[in-house]
């Protein structure tokens, strides 16, 4: 399981401390960066700690979206009206049933100040909408929807988009880790790289009074005055975890810095820390947005089982939770074309036929399945309707010869990734400890632990069962700016 | 969340314990029966702890099916021929990727010993076959088929009926929790009732030492010299815990005594144990398996998602995590009458219909979507094909007017229920503590936590996703003999 312990060290048992700050942080990511910055910005000493060589963690690999709402300069800008109710609304309906309400209405509320904060910090948005579907924007725009009008979110919710893109030649996460870095070095807060979190150090009240770190293959303690703030990741990089909890993400390709083990998790539940929502998982599934909306996604019986517009990784998190990622992107010729070259990512057909029979035979599916399919969505279509699923008119039109087929499980080729990602999506973890709004990890009891604090992925955040772009960057800064601030006061 | 703590009590805060014993076993259902007394035929002295006023537990209230093999006597004088090999690939394809493999490998192979140990207690069995898919025969036949003869499972092993049922007209939990109690009775095994464990006692090192019960608002302490052996159940009556590891079942009702209200789990968990596999739940689905095995399983969008001859609870499973559990069963008047009346429960059609589009309109379906399905169905049936889901050929006929749907989520009423069961579905947890094939609870280091002990739904046992009626009875029995005999040995 782990090569070493997880379970916490009695301070008693420390012989020397080798480093003593009021807050330790635990991660250099988006979260641990934030925690770091306002746990100095409370007048804390702080040290910051990065098993890797250097900063920026799964962060700034990411596209570099912040989910932000409720009427930012962005927004306005762009002649987009929004409130934090509605923004409120639709992350409750978006992040799934049992979205964690006091987290999603903290976050939501604070939305315009935490803009203000990156913003302050030079994190940099630029003022205009990329207005076609994407995981990411081909361009350098700063607003990007992220399905908020499609169905049944347009129900929940007014309608804007809140995708708060950093501006940035691609994906925009190494531009908001840049950024936050110099903030960070601005602030003189010493940041212990090579220096991985092991195991927690408690007094003998259960107190989280440090913890114990590997540098090099030696052992150093830190002692935490204050606290302890844990911002380590997820788990999607620990095979044993992922199949121990959260099954049907195992085996796939993980979207991380490589270094999402777990392991603050795991040393956390041994200090007595209560998870939630081991299951969930993001699924980045390996579509192209542009061309599934103007087709339809379907399973390996030819069903469609969602509306193509919504975020596309609520598309992948049904697709592969429900379908076992045994879906194809179904098309014409005249949508395939109808995509910007810019934005369809290398990807190309995989299989063309003049009938929609030819090409049900050629995905070896069931005669007559994807031909049933297509001649309902044709039907309704022509009447500008998706009595099915309730895709947006927008999108709707009969598909005619000749056909086409993407296998998502070949992948796409990203800018970014360089080459294919195989393996039909790429995913992250949901799942982790239970915080209050503050930061503060919860027990079983649901008590605090003294002096242990935690945000980012290693935590289960606002999320139950859904995911949305930017929530991942957006929560992290955001609760990890609350749990370094409140680190920082204990 | 708890009333009280569930974090462990160092023993040096015990004053004074109230009763000693070698093993302590909390809870009286199937599994803490089985643990005590093989714990007591080690020569252990045991004490036997139940929180309600008798033993019996949700085994008790339960169908009755054991899920055994390999050649049992029954099978034999059923004309079956079976292996632990055959038992043992169908139970690793059945009950999900992940499945623990060393719990499936040595309850198959244990399985013709433990037939042998459940008869020498006096569990009855009638050597007679129920041929025909059910949830539990009308009949006392003490044989039946869970699926083993479906898609994709016939491939993985050679079919062979291993649904053992206890004797008894109607559920049969009873009659084992009976037999069960009265060789705990003739054992001398003292039951405490009324005494729910609320807190395990660990000394200095961490050894669970005993544990603290409740005896009508009075906290007694029990010493357990050698081990604490938890038989607790899951936890699908706690709302709280549902919501947080299983939130798919949330609302549903829920087949147990009413005590499943995972504190077991969670007092392990306090002390340092690990868990697994929270997420996964057995689904109870409310339709009559004789009933939707003649006609068709749909979704919402009138879509078929699984071959209906499988085992019922498979079908429960895809309903309820695929498909929200917004099921039909649609058939024809021919295949309803051909149900014989013992079989159907008292379930009628919730709608009629002269033709399919009759009928969709009335599901509320989007128009043409049962009607392609219906002609999909039935243009491959009357080839005595089902090249979809590969239902097997002797339940294939196109469906012929007048059609009937059947809406799951109104229930049915099973003679032992009295009235219908409602919600869908009636489900209970199978996640739980990671244990040895010895029942050993293990931490978070994969290290067995000192003194602590634990089988049945307290455990997630063999299972992974999937889940066979009589696995439940089955490992609750025989891992609860293996840690009984484990902890008195150690």
């Amino acid at each position: 399981m782990w090569k070493s312990s997880v379970k916490p060290v009695p301070a008693a048992e420390i012989p020397e401390f080798a480093h003593e700050a009021d807050v330790i942080v635990a991660g250099y990511g988006c979260a641990g960066a934030a925690a770091a910055l306002d746990a100095h910005a409370a007048g804390a000493h702080v040290v910051l700690l990065e098993r890797l060589s250097g900063g920026g963690g799964s962060a700034a690999l990411s596209g570099g979206e912040i989910y932000l709402g409720g009427g930012t300069p962005i927004q306005e800008a762009c002649g987009f009206a929004d409130t934090p109710e509605d923004m409120e609304q639709f992350l409750l309906a978006a992040l799934g049933p049992d979205a964690d309400a006091a987290k999603v209405r903290a976050y939501s509320r604070g939305s315009r100040e935490h803009y203000d904060w990156l913003v302050g910090h030079g994190v940099p948005f630029k003022p205009s909408l990329w207005d076609s579907p994407t995981w990411v924007p081909p361009t350098d725009d700063g607003l990007m929807w992220m399905g908020e009008a499609a169905h049944p979110f347009a129900d929940a919710a007014t309608p804007a988009p809140r995708g708060h893109r950093v501006t940035s030649d691609g994906f925009g996460g190494k531009v908001l880790m840049q950024v936050l870095s110099e903030a960070v070095a601005k602030a003189g807060i010493p940041v212990h790289t090579d220096t991985g979190a092991q195991q927690l150090i408690v007094d003998e009240a259960g107190r989280v009074v440090g913890l114990l770190a590997r540098n090099y293959g030696k052992d150093i303690a830190y002692k935490a005055r204050r606290g302890v703030v844990l911002t380590t990741g997820g788990f999607a990089d620990n095979a044993a975890m992922v199949a121990t909890h959260a099954p049907v993400l195992a085996g796939l390709p993980v979207n991380s810095d490589g270094g999402d083990d777990g392991r603050g998790i795991a040393m956390a539940q041994a200090a007595g820390a209560a998870v939630r929502n081991m299951a969930a998982g993001q699924v980045g599934i390996s579509l192209v947005p542009a061309m599934a909306i103007r087709g339809m996604v379907v399973n390996d019986h030819g069903q469609r089982f969602i509306n193509e517009d919504v975020y596309p990784g609520l598309i992948g998190q049904a697709a592969l939770f429900k379908h076992g990622l045994k879906v194809w992107v179904v098309l014409d010729e005249e949508a395939y074309e109808e995509v910007p070259e810019i934005e369809r990512w290398g990807v190309r057909p995989h299989f063309v036929a003049e009938t929609v029979a030819e090409l049900e035979a050629e995905l070896g599916m069931p005669d007559g399945a994807l031909q049933s399919s297509v001649a309902e969505y044709n039907r309704h279509a022509e009447q500008g309707a998706d009595p099915y699923f309730h895709k947006a008119e927008r999108w709707l039109r009969p598909l005619r010869a000749p056909f086409a087929a993407i296998d998502v499980r070949r992948g796409i080729a990203p800018p970014e990734y360089g080459e294919t990602s195989g393996g039909g999506a790429e995913v992250f973890t949901l799942g982790g400890l239970v915080t209050t709004i503050d930061g503060a990890v919860l027990d079983h009891d649901g008590d605090a632990v003294p002096g242990l604090y935690a945000a980012g992925r290693a935590t289960s955040s606002m999320h139950a069962r859904g995911y949305i772009s930017g929530t991942s960057l957006g929560d992290g800064t955001y609760f990890g700016r609350r749990a370094g601030a409140a680190a920082a006061q204990s």
